[in-house]
C-alpha cells in the first residue's frame, strides 16, 4: 500500500518486504528447530553434514515464490500450513519426518513474530534513542531561550526551547527503555498442537533449549498459544513509541502555525498549489501514526479473549495490527529523530511571540512576588487590576509599576527593574533541565 | 501481505491491488475533472478531441510505474503531489495549463476515495444480500429442526435451527442496507486549498456539477475537507457488515465445537498434525474481522478532531484504515456467503442435544403451564423440585409427571402426552420465522 | 463521578441520575407490558382497574431503594433478575403470575435501554440542530469576514469566517440527521428466554404490538438479543455527534490561541494562578469527548460477536459504553451549542492576520491569474519568485508587482489594484455559503 | 451507576465512592504540599503546630460536600480549581498564601491520580497473585486429570486440566508482575503552571523531594503535564489484568457450555425463568470486562497527543478511562480469583470427553510413533485411513489396531496395550506444569 512508504520506516529500494521477512522468520524457525533436534541428539548428522544445513541448502536450491504460498493460505487460515508443506517437498528425503516434528503452525508463527518483534523493537529503541539525543542537544543548545509557555493554546508563563526539548529527550527515552524491555521478555513457541508438547516429550526441554539458543529467544515459562501478556506488552511498547514522538510533532505542528512561527521543520514538504508554504508534513505523519496505533492496540489486547488451547479468531486477529504496529512504530522512531535533526528554530519570534504576551505572561511571578506583602488573593487581585487593559491595550511596564504601587504602596520589589522580566520566572529551569538530563545519561 | 489474502475478497490473480486501484481512481478522477471543466466550457476541445480524453490517450502511452511514485509520496506527504507533478509531465503541453486545475491534493484522493468506498459498499451490500438469500433458505428448510437454545452457553429452552437462520438473515440484511445508504451518501471533494474553491469562482457550481455527473457522485452541501461525517458513516457500515458476518461466524463456531457437533463446515481447514480435524477456518476468519473492525473505527471517528480549513494528521490517519475496513468488509461479506452456502448442517446431533438437554429444557413450558393453577413462584418451585436429580441423574418424563402430580395434585394437563415435548414450546417459532423472511422482502 | 458533571449535559439539581433513570425505564417496560398482555385479551381487568394501573399504584406506596437492587446484582448479572424479584413482591397477589410474562432480562434491560437511546438521541438531534442553528447565524453575519484558511497550520489562502461557520452547521446538521435516523430504528424486545417466544406461543404478536404501541416503539423483524445493528447504529450516532461538536471545539481552541486570537469562549474558564487567562475550556471538554467516544463505539462493535441466542459477556460489554456514549453525545451536543451562542468573534485580529499573511496567501490566486498567460508550472514559478524575501522580509505589494512585471512583461493584469486583495479569492464563497445554508434548511 | 456493582471490585457498603476517593486524595496532596514547604523551610510551623497538621484539622471541622463541588467544576473545566478554592476559604488565614503555592490544577489531580493508580495496581497484582495461587493449586492437584485440549474448538489431543491451570497461573503472574512495575513507576507532579516550577525556583528541588517523601511517590526526571508514559503503563497495567482474567474466564465459558460440562461455577447464576440454569456470570463480567479495556486504553494512548505545555482536551480525556480501568482492573483480580477458589470441577466430564474423542484425538501421538518406519506423511496417511469411520461410527481400538497393522505390517509397537491410550500423548506435561509453578515461585 501506498501508505507503507509514507509511515513505515525508509525503505531501502531492495529490503525486504513484510511479507518476505516474516516468511524469512518462518523458514529460519523451522530450519533452526531441525537443528535443535539435532542438538538434542533426536536426529543424526549424516555424511552431508548437520541436517539443518542440509535443509537450508536445499531451500536455496528450489523454493517457491511467497506469492504461490498467499493463495494456499485460505483452506488452513496461515501462513505455516501450506509453508511446512512446502518445505517437506523440498527437504531430503531422509529428513522429512523430522521437518516441523513437535511443532503446529501457530508454534511455527508465534516465533517467527517474536523474532521480527524483537528485532523491531530493539531498532525502535535505538531510534528513539537517537531521538532523545538529538532532543537533548537542542536542550542544551536552547537552555535559555525564553519562550512563552502555553497551556490550553494560551500564553501563560515563559518557559524556555530547552525546557519544552529536554521534556521530549525524556518522553522519547522512556518510550525507548520500555521497547527494550519489551523486546526481552518475548520468547519462542514450542508447544505443539495443543500445548502439551506431546510429540517431543520427554526431549521437550532439550530441544526447546537448543531452539532458544539458536534463536536468541528464551524459553517461555509456559505454553502462551492463548496466554498473550508477551505480545501485548510488545504491541503497547510499539504503540508507546508512536505515543511519544506524536507528542514531539504535535508541539512541532503546534509550534510551526504561522501565526506563532517559532519552528519549522527542515525540508518541509512544499504544496503544488502555494509555492510559499512549508507544511509541517513530518508532524503530520507522526501525528497520524500516534492516532493510529490506539486503535489497533485495542484490537491486540482484544485479543486476549482466546478461549482453550489455541483460539478460532482471536490468534488471527492479532496479525495485521501486529505489523501495522511494526510500521508505525519503526517509522515514528526514525522519522522524530530526522524531524529533530533538521528542526529549524526560530528564536526570535520565541522572543517576539513571548515580549507580545507581556505584561500578562508574568502575572503568577508579580503575584508570587506580592504574596508575602498582600497574602496571595490580594496580591492576584492587585495583579488582575494592574494589568487590565488600558486605553484598549495592554498596560505598559510603566503603567503596571504605578498600578500596583497605588494598590501595595511603596514596596521596595516594585523597583526592581527586573520586575516584569522573563528571567524572573526561569530560575527552576536550568535545574530541571540538568535533572532530565542526567536521568537520559543514567539509563543509556 | 499474506493477511490480505486471507481476510480480504477472493481475489483473481490478474485483478488490481489496492495501490492500483487507489492510483487509477486518482486518475480518473483528474481526467473527469479536465472533462468537468470542458463541459463547464472553460476549456475548448481542439481538433484533436475533448481535453479528458486526450489526457487519458497520452496517459495511456506513457505513465510511470507506481512504485516510483511511492517513493516521491514522502516530501509532500501524500499521494496527489507526486501524482500531479506525473500527470503534468505526460500531458499534452497545451493541456497542463487546466489539469488538476482548482484542486488540491485532498480533493483529489478524498474523491477517490469515495469512488473506491461507494464501489466497495455496493459490493458489499450485494453479498450481504446474497448471504442474507443464503440465510432465509437455510431458514426455510430447517423451519422446524429443533435443537437447543443455548444461552451463556448453558441449555436454556428448544429452538429450531431455521429461527437461528432467520436471525443470520435479518442481521446480514440490515447490514447490506446500511452499506447502500452509506455508499450514497458520498460525495465528491472540489474545494480547492483551502475549501473556498478560489480557483474555479463563480465557475464552481458548474464544474463540480459537471464533475459530479461524470463520476456518478452528488455535490455536497459544503466543502468536507474537515467534515468527515461521510467518511464515518462508510467505515461504520463496513464496519457494520464485518460485526454482522462475524456475528454469523461465531454461531458457526459455537456449535462446531466437537461435544456439541450440530454444524461443520463445508470444505473445513485441514490439519497437517491431526489428520481428524475439521476446523472452523472461515468463522475463524469471519471472527478475526470481527474483532479488527472497531479498532479500525475507532480510529477513523478520532480523525474527526480535525483543525482547520485541512489538518495537520487527522485525515492521513484515515487512510489505512479505511482501505483496511475495505478489505475486512468486502472479505467478510463475500465469506459468510460462502460459509452459508457450505454449511454442513447435522440434524442427528441437534435431535441428541435436545434430547440429552430433557427434561430440564422445558422447564420454562412446564411452569408456564402450571402457572395458571399455582400462582408462578409457586409453579417455578414445583418445577425446579420435579427435575432436581434422583439417583444422580436427570429424572425420566415419568419421574418429572409423579413428582408433579405429588405437588400439584390431579391436574389433567399433565396427562398431556406431550408434556415434556419440545414443540410445545416452538409453537411462535413459525410466525417469527416468516416475518424474518417477510422483513427481508420487503426490502430487496 | 465529577466527570459526569463536565461531560454530561447540564443536570438540573433534581433531575434523576442514570441509575433512576435506566432503572424507571425498566419498571416502565414491565407495567407496560403487563399493559399488553391485558390488551391483547391475556389478562383481565378486575373491579380494581385494568393490571398495569394496578401494578403501578402498587409501586408508588412500596418501593426499594435502587441502592438495594445494586448490591443484589451480583448474583445474576444483571440488573433484571433483583427488579422482577422486587416487582413481584411489590404486585398485587392476583397479578404476580402476569409479571414480566414471556419476557427474560435481556427483554427488558434492551427495551428499557432502548427507551432512553431513543430518547437521548432525539434530544441530541434536537440540540444539535440548535448548534447548526447558531452556527448559521454566525455565517450570515460573517458571510464576508475575511480571514486566513489555515491548512496543516500554515496560512494559505483567503477564506472568511462565515464559510467556516456554514461549515460546522451542515456538520452538526448532518449529525442532527443521523441522530434522528437512529432514534427512529430502535425496537421493542420481546422475545423470550432464548428468542423463541416460547411462552407467548400464538399470542406473541398481539402482545408484541400492543406493547410497541404503549411505548411507542416497533416490533423488530428478529428477535435481537444477539443481533446488536440498532445498538451499533445507535452508538455510532452518539459517536458522530460527539464528532461533529469536537470538530466546532478543535477549530475554536486552534483560533484561540493567543498568537492567532480570533476567537474567544464568551465566559472562557479563568486560571486561580495566572488572572489573565481565558481558556478555552468548553472546546478543551468537546475536544476530550471527541477523543473518548471512538474507544467506547469500538467496544459496542466489538460486541457484535455474541454467540449463540444470548451471550457470555458481550452484551454484557455493552452497557457502560452505551451509557458513556449518551452522557458524551448530549454534553457535547449542548455544549457546542453553548459555545456558538456565546463565542466572541475578534474580527480585528482576522483582519491584521489576514494582512499579515500577505501576499504570500494570494499567491494561488495570482499563480492563476497569470497561467493563462504564462502556463501554469512558469506562472508558479514566476509567483514564487517575485514573493521570496527581499532584504529579510516579505515584499511589499509593490515590489511583488515589480517583480511580476520583469518576468512576465507588460500585462494589463497586473495593474488591477485589486491584483493583491483577499477578495479576488473570494469570489466563490457567497455561493457556498448560501448553499450549505438551503441544505440546512431543506432538512430541518 | 448500576454497572459499578457489577464490574468493580466488591464494595462495602461503607467503602467511600470513587469520586470520595479522588476528593481525598486531592486534599491529601494540597495538605502535604504544605507540609512538604515546612520540611523546606520555606512555611514555620506557628505555636499551633506545623501547618500541614493545622490545615488537616481545619479541614475535618469546616469541609463542603463534593456534591457542591461537582456544580461549580465547569467553569473551570476540572476539580481542582473550586477545590482550591475551598481549601482557601477553610484554611487558617495565615496558612492561605502558602496552600496550593506553586502548584497547578494539574499537579494536583495528576498526583492524587498517581497515588490512586498505585494503590489500585498495588491491590490488583495482590489479588491477581492470589488468583495465580488459587490457579496453581488446581494445576497440582489436577496435574493428572486428562482431558481434551481443544484449538479452534475441536477436539485435538490429550491434555490436563492441571496443564491449563498451570498456564493460567502463568498468565495471572505475569499480569501482576506488570501492575507491580507500572505501580513504582508513578510518579508525583509538581511544576507549576506551565512545567517551569517558576514559583518555587530555586527551592523546588528540596520542595518536591519532601512532597516525594510524604506520599511516597518518587519525583519525576521531567515535568510530566504532557508526557504521558507513566499514565500509559499504568492503563496498560490495568488493562492487562483485566486481560489475563478475562482469559480464564473465557475458558471456563468454554468448558461450562451443557455440552462440554467440565466445569461449573461455583455458586453460578440462577435465571428466574429457567431453575435449571447454572449461568457462568463470574466468567461473563470478566469477559465483559477484558471486552471494554481495549477500547479505555486506546484513549489513555490517543491522549498522547497533549500539545504545548498542558493540552487542550487531551488530558481531561484521560480521567473517565483511567476511573474504568481501576474499576475493571480491580474488579476482574478479585472476581478470577473468586472464581478460581470456587470452581467445580468435573472430572468425570472430562474423561467422558475424552473418551468420546478417541481415537480420532490419539491420532497426532500414532503418527508419531509409526512415522520412524514409514516416513511421516505415510504414517499420517495410515493413521487417518485407519481412524476413517467405520459402519458410520467411529472405528474402535481394535478396528484401528487392525487397519494400522495391514498398511504397516507387523510392527511391535502396534501391539503396546497403551497405544491409543491418551497417557502415551502427556508424557511432557508434569515437566511443563513444574516448569510454571517455579517460574511463579521465583517471581513471588
Amino acid at each position: 500500500m501506498f501508505d507503507d512508504g509514507l509511515f513505515g520506516p525508509s525503505a531501502e529500494p531492495d529490503e525486504p518486504t513484510p511479507d518476505e521477512l516474516l516468511l524469512g522468520a518462518c523458514v529460519r524457525v523451522e530450519v533452526e528447530l531441525l537443528g535443535a533436534l539435532h542438538d538434542a541428539g533426536l536426529v543424526d548428522a549424516g555424511a552431508d553434514g548437520p541436517p539443518d544445513a542440509r535443509l537450508r541448502a536445499a531451500l536455496e536450491r528450489d523454493w517457491p515464490a511467497p506469492g504461490d504460498l498467499a493463495g494456499r493460505m485460505r483452506a488452513g487460515g496461515n501462513l505455516a500450513i501450506p509453508l511446512v508443506a512446502d518445505l517437506l517437498d523440498a527437504a531430503p528425503e531422509d529428513l522429512r519426518a523430522w521437518v516441523h516434528l513437535g511443532a503446529t503452525s501457530q508454534d511455527v508463527v508465534d516465533t517467527a513474530q517474536a523474532l521480527l518483534l524483537k528485532e523491531a523493537l530493539r531498532r525502535v529503541a535505538a531510534d528513539l534513542a537517537g531521538g532523545a539525543t538529538a532532543a537533548a542537544e537542542l536542550a542544551v543548545r536552547h537552555a535559555a531561550t525564553a519562550r512563552v509557555g502555553r497551556t490550553l493554546g494560551q500564553a501563560a508563563v515563559p518557559t524556555t526551547f530547552g525546557l519544552t526539548c529536554a521534556g521530549w529527550a525524556v518522553g522519547l527515552d522512556r518510550a525507548a527503555r520500555a521497547a527494550r524491555v519489551a523486546a526481552e521478555d518475548l520468547a519462542l513457541s514450542l508447544a505443539g498442537a495443543a500445548g502439551t508438547a506431546g510429540v517431543h516429550g520427554a526431549s521437550w526441554e532439550a530441544v526447546a533449549t537448543a531452539l532458544g539458543r539458536r534463536l536468541d529467544l528464551p524459553v517461555p515459562d509456559a505454553p502462551w498459544h492463548t496466554e498473550r501478556s508477551r505480545v501485548r506488552a510488545a504491541a503497547a511498547a510499539l504503540a508507546g513509541a508512536s505515543a511519544a514522538a506524536a507528542k514531539v510533532g504535535t508541539d512541532v505542528a503546534a509550534l510551526a502555525v504561522t501565526e506563532v512561527g517559532e519552528l519549522t521543520e527542515g525540508g518541509a514538504g512544499g504544496s503544488s498549489a502555494m509555492p510559499h508554504k512549508r507544511n509541517p508534513v513530518r508532524s503530520a505523519l507522526l501525528r497520524a501514526a500516534g492516532m493510529r496505533a490506539p486503535g489497533l492496540l485495542s484490537t491486540v489486547f482484544a485479543a486476549a479473549l482466546a478461549e482453550n488451547e489455541r483460539a478460532t479468531g482471536a490468534w488471527h486477529a492479532e496479525w495485521q495490527p501486529l505489523a501495522d504496529l511494526v510500521r508505525l512504530g519503526r517509522g515514528s522512531a526514525e522519522r522524530v529523530t530526522e524531524l529533530l535533526d533538521r528542526l529549524d528554530v526560530d528564536e526570535v519570534s520565541m522572543s517576539e511571540n513571548l515580549d507580545a504576551a507581556r505584561p500578562h505572561v508574568m502575572s503568577e511571578a508579580l503575584s508570587t512576588a506580592l504574596a508575602p506583602r498582600l497574602g496571595r488573593s490580594a496580591a492576584q487581585r492587585a495583579v488582575a487590576e494592574a494589568l487590565s487593559p488600558t486605553h484598549g491595550r495592554p498596560p505598559t511596564d510603566e503603567e503596571v509599576r504605578a498600578a500596583l504601587r497605588s494598590a501595595v504602596g511603596d514596596a521596595p520589589e516594585l523597583d526592581d527593574p527586573a520586575l516584569l522580566e522573563p528571567e524572573r520566572a526561569l530560575s527552576a529551569v536550568p535545574g530541571l533541565i540538568e535533572r532530565a538530563l542526567r536521568s537520559l545519561k543514567e539509563n543509556s
